[in-house]
């Protein structure tokens, strides 16, 4: 509190992602917008180290980099990074390209939902990052 | 998000009807009222394909059915639905009458405990809905 | 709902405290404040009772009693409370010192961090209560 | 250890009451077998006390009296008795007729199946148990 | 029961794929082994619809195709097919390459371990499969 | 497997630690026996680093130090470290002076509670441990 924490919240639907940020910065969150897969890229290049969730839609535009992709790629520098993806078509490939403790929104949501779900998955790495040397 | 999650909500007591549907509504839901057990049934009947979640009184007003009766109703024509029952003086019958994976809030509760029960049994049902064929 | 849920909140930090304190009264909770160990034991005294939770940082000020104390010493009167510990530099200790079914946040958290931990230890202790002689 | 823990079983295959009883003595626990719904209610009758946890097949022979039954009486007595239904055929209805905190196992399943989800819900009874004043 | 329960195990040590076989056989499951990747995907092929779980190694010796994606093809096929990692060397890439609600053994590890997390993961399955529709 | 996991199980009563030491051992696990707390801690002194689990009596004979202590000390120098506690008559006191993510079994249980707790813990601990660069 007092202090924003920092997620990156990716999203090519312009309208969903405003809501999104709307609903993340109301409950305490600071968001990193980024509305393709590239962009998602860059932002992870500079900023992965502050950022401590990743929101991610699945099929990001025209983008062949996919919500998967990226997750995968976050973890492989930051392995315990909490994953939300947010998708309405995709769901069904949630427990094969899915990521370990991850959680799948499919869309339609509750702004409530996801708050529910990044604030869980934060409690419980902080739970796991509690032991010296961890990350 | 933009579009609203459905639920059913079964109090009679207007007033804490009136308390829950603001609390759920500010957190992204759309409540359905319902003010006793014949109009759960009722609703249940033309909108539970629609509805993504129960909250239930137990003890609603001077109606014979009960909030344990409602919840295995809808259970039987929608097996994953989410349940949460709100009760002051029956929170002893849970563990006999209650139905597998759902939340006892006894009364009075914070609207914060309500909506965070609600989204987190709605976001481990998504992760069970989530392979193909099911539901 | 419509009435509050006391929860025990103990911070030095007057800022923080009121930071804290606003994001739980609007989630319907109501804070009990205490800026400082021996605050919070007086408190305890007096309200352990009607406190369903405590929320206590660890390195309270220049006061010899932690967060650590505070939570064993609640708990010994009420077994069965749930704790949240708040802390920036103490988290190595959690896993020693901390007490079961508890949860710890890293500082700086965001609001949505606190409410969802308080609710989840809440919802769930809601559940461990729901047999006839516990307590 | 060194003292058995005893368990009531009820299923009317003798073949299968065998086996599982098996299983469950090389694993450390007494087995109360009943082969009749009639028959579980006598010894829950005498027994309840004593008895760690409730095993119970559904569709009991050509008894009027189900699984669901013995688990709903059992718990009215006994709120917190961890209860493992086994079933072929009415799996489906485990949603809408089980009681919360159960376990469901498929026939046909592994004897460490029946005996990790009995060793699980005694080991978190047991936490639930830890408070004074319980049970 | 009394039938016993089958499961993919793949793993290039023929001495460790003996002694995992061994532990498995013991708490009532039945083993089809593989010893490369190349066998394991025939036996997929074949037996996927009867195989309950997946227990592979990582680096199955010097074949390219890694336990990850094993566990990714047999979940494409079978979504919710409990899976279980075993490796020494590549555990840091689990939380980036494994699927959702696997399981990951550090060798070495007691026959135990492994039964626990079969077992575990089998008796969550069949309650997400409980429901009409399922699977 | 095809090497024993080292546990050290700390406990007075010499019947029951053969008891114990049997039914692990037939588990996978190898243990290390201590019949006091300081044998215990002298033990913990040389063989921390490669101990994988404590198991411990709370009132280990007429000696001052006491499971709580043992495991307190344990997780200090190494904080992921599983604890399960045994007892008959502390149990009481496990809220408030056991550690964060603990088992505690009452005293008399079956074999297959032991070996399961021990394993569940195990596996969640390798878990944690997944990332680079824990412990």
């Amino acid at each position: 509190m007092t202090q924003s924490v920092p997620l990156l919240v990716v999203e090519d639907e312009a309208l969903l992602l405003l809501d999104v940020q709307d609903g993340l910065e109301g409950a305490g969150y600071a968001v990193l917008g980024a509305a393709s897969g590239r962009e998602a890229l860059a932002l992870m290049d500079i900023h992965l180290d502050s950022i401590r969730a990743l929101v991610t839609d699945i099929d990001i535009g025209s983008d062949s980099i996919t919500g998967w992709d990226l997750a995968q790629r976050a973890r492989e520098a930051k392995p315990h990074l909490p994953v939300i993806y947010m998708t309405g078509a995709s769901a069904d490939q949630w427990t094969s390209r899915g990521v370990p403790h991850s959680v799948l929104l499919h869309k339609p949501f509750a702004s409530a939902q996801l708050i529910t779900a990044v604030s869980q998955l934060l409690n419980s790495s902080t739970d796991i990052a509690a032991g010296p040397g961890t990350e």
